[in-house]
């Protein structure tokens, strides 16, 4: 039953990637909301370092709706996302997009939606707290799959099938890593269950692993403050805030970024008494092709991530499904 | 004597005017840290929406340093941006983006410095805390002078003069603006001086107004905890872990995002008894021409959430050049 769903996405990413070959496309646009921009992130973030054959963006949907980019027109590929597909502004998008001459293209869990009825093509992806689907049906690994799909055909490589086949091996990769975890994600969530503040800090594609960290479990689902905080950025301006009075999670990934990381990591070390590491270097990725790695990472690290705030819920009694406005009232 | 200055930084301008409209330039990337970084960015935000001849980017200087974008080389415009002219990862990406054979532009206060020397262009903006600089001289409105510099090459427009005139007015409005609102500031001060978290919110170009509250005033200079939330991504995730436990401060701009700001403070006014507003519409504007209101109203708003945050420090006796960490330890 899985491999139906896995042949069904495979064949709707050939099916962008066929489009977008036989189309002159210069820009692309990744145009969602939250968590679902955040896992969108990967094709901005890739795209923009190993090809020059298009320039990125990526944009909050409203934003996109209200104030689109003057190069949005017929030689744009516009990637969309909402588990839902009925995220209003994001369909919305999808329309604006189409009405300018753009391709789009669409990721959503939800056959029929307002989404799927505005865009050229669709991307399935599968989405049950109740009953996981392996991790290659989940929406972070198919858009590695669109990604490296969209390079081979500017860059003329052939690394989708390698991609493919690393995305199967992930869900023994989260299991292991989960296993080996879990222990410490528990420790974890004791000892920081009683914090009001939770920063994240990454950098490099690791960034929008920390903005999930942030938007989507800390403060959606546990309801503390935070801010995905930029290694990079963070010397300048936001350190001075940071002391004893702030937890921070902290991600190293395995990227070309990892350094702006590791300095931060060094720096918390040494400033608050709340800090906790989660180090790509320290997980088994020898299953996988060696360029392949650093994006890998970010993926086990966004499934630790995970793992860590859903231990926080327990140790709060506080669901990671608890809502107290989204889908609860009208704003 | 300030004439003297103008004129320089307006040759200044030309000059890298001048450079662009002698090369096929196709992307601009943005790069800076922090506050730096922040000012640039209504570069990038105009640009992207007003000009379809150059696609733009934003960096972190030490994420363009490690792991720049495919397209930087012989067509690439890089603007940069210390004040110190010493930032070592900004001059670091200014001498890496020349080595690609891009041409390079950047903004600091300091004659001489290492940033100076790694770039093809100079534009010199004058910040002195002590004995401030009017506003025309100052970084933000030297940023607006050369994006529609910028504009005018790329779109056959002329509109620098108009921009130039503006700036020159900036002050006047800026006094105005300070003058009409320090009473509410001081009572912010006041009334926040205690809280451990403030948010900022915007969205749009005055998201970079909301980046510098947050960053630089909020973070760096109160030592307070807090996020620059966009009004966009709000409601898709963070605004769970909002209520009264957290004070806001919410900007509300004249451009065409402001929708977005709107529906936030709706939200806020109903979530939250610490809600501060800052909106634009109440800002007189009717001396700037009437397209050049909206990136004028998000300088005002930030100069008001300057003042409000100088009165913080002032509620708080904590000097707002208050550093524990900047320039007093290695990191």
């Amino acid at each position: 039953m899985h491999e139906e769903k896995i042949a069904l996405v495979d064949g709707q990413v050939k099916a962008v990637q066929k489009a977008v070959a036989a189309r002159a496309v210069e820009n692309v646009y990744f145009v969602a909301c939250g968590g679902s921009l955040a896992t969108l992130y990967p094709g901005k973030y890739i795209l923009e370092r190993e090809t020059a054959a298009v320039s990125t963006g990526a944009y909050t949907a409203a934003e996109f709706l209200n104030d689109p980019p003057a190069r949005l027109g017929e030689k744009s590929l516009v990637v969309l996302n909402s588990q839902s597909g009925g995220t209003p502004e994001t369909a919305a998008a999808a329309r604006l997009a189409a009405g300018r001459g753009a391709l789009t293209a669409a990721f959503t869990t939800t056959p029929g939606s307002a989404l799927e009825q505005a865009a050229d093509h669709i991307v399935y992806y599968f989405d049950d707290p109740a009953a996981p689907y392996p991790a290659v049906l989940t929406i972070f690994p198919e858009v590695y799959k669109l990604t490296y799909a969209l390079l081979d055909v500017w860059n003329g490589t052939g690394r989708l099938p390698e991609v493919n086949a690393a995305m199967l091996r992930l869900q023994d990769t989260f299991d292991e890593a989960c296993a080996a975890y879990r222990p410490a994600a528990r420790a974890f969530g004791a000892k920081y269950a009683g914090e009001p503040i939770l920063y994240s800090i990454a950098a490099g594609l690791d960034a929008c692993v920390g903005y999930v960290l942030t938007n989507c479990l800390v403060m959606e689902s546990l309801w503390k403050h935070s801010s995905p905080l930029h290694a990079g950025e963070f010397f300048h301006g936001a350190f001075e805030a940071v002391d004893d009075t702030a937890a921070v999670f902290a991600l190293l990934g395995l990227g070309k970024t990892r350094a702006l990381e590791e300095r931060a990591v060094k720096f918390l070390q040494r400033k608050t008494g709340k800090l906790t590491v989660l180090d790509a270097a320290a997980l088994d990725l020898e299953a996988y092709p060696g360029w392949l790695r650093a994006p890998v990472s970010a993926l086990v690290l966004n499934r630790l991530a995970a793992l860590y705030c859903d231990e926080m819920s327990y140790a709060m009694g506080h669901p990671i499904s608890s809502r107290r406005y989204m889908g609860v009232e009208k704003y």
